[in-house]
């Protein structure tokens, strides 16, 4: 599961949790049948690596796989509300949403950092 | 909602998402009356800062507020799975736990991360 250099996206670029950006977060739950997890991570990369990560406003996106096999987290961070919006709309990204759609059912939660703190 | 210095969390510490790190993350989804929303955000940025952080394996909690109100999402990265049960087991968690018990249901997911794409 590599991904191609793009110069946009750096090898080394690394996701950031912070309230002082202000960025729109969608935390996307999905569940789904074990034998689809891996299925399902897979198409999730593929559409940020070939679409998502292309698209105005697109800041990040890390998609988990949890232990016991029935879920995958996708925590996603796009610059406004507006972009993500705009994301959705994009014929582009719709057969990227249609595939996930077909291996799970999903929960979208749309929020805001109040608070991270970490270890340094 | 401010937070004391702490020189194990030094006020610049960012939390991080990378595939390399191979820790565990927690995603809790909390389910929450919107009058109760702020309440139980703040109750787990408190039990982070009294209790969490100063546990052995603690890396990172980031608390989220969904913009319809009627959720809580707290992303967080322990470095084993056994720093995290043990601190389920820990007698300082247990209030904490409990108070956010009383303000909402959860729904923790145990997970690891597949792939991390940020833009620079």
């Amino acid at each position: 599961m590599s991904h191609s250099f793009d110069p946009q996206i750096g090898e080394r670029a690394v996701a950031t949790i912070s309230k002082d950006r202000k960025l729109m977060t969608l935390v996307n739950v999905f569940t789904v049948r074990p034998e689809k997890q891996n299925e399902l991570a897979e198409l999730l990369v593929r559409a940020t690596e070939e679409t998502m990560q292309h698209l105005p406003g697109f800041i990040s996106a890390s998609i988990h796989r949890s232990v016991d096999g029935t879920k995958v987290v996708n925590y996603a961070q796009w610059r406004t509300r507006a972009d993500f919006d705009a994301m959705r709309e994009n014929p582009k990204a719709r057969p990227h949403m249609e595939g996930a759609a077909k291996l799970a059912t999903f929960d979208p939660i749309v929020c805001e950092v109040v608070e991270s703190l970490a270890r340094d």
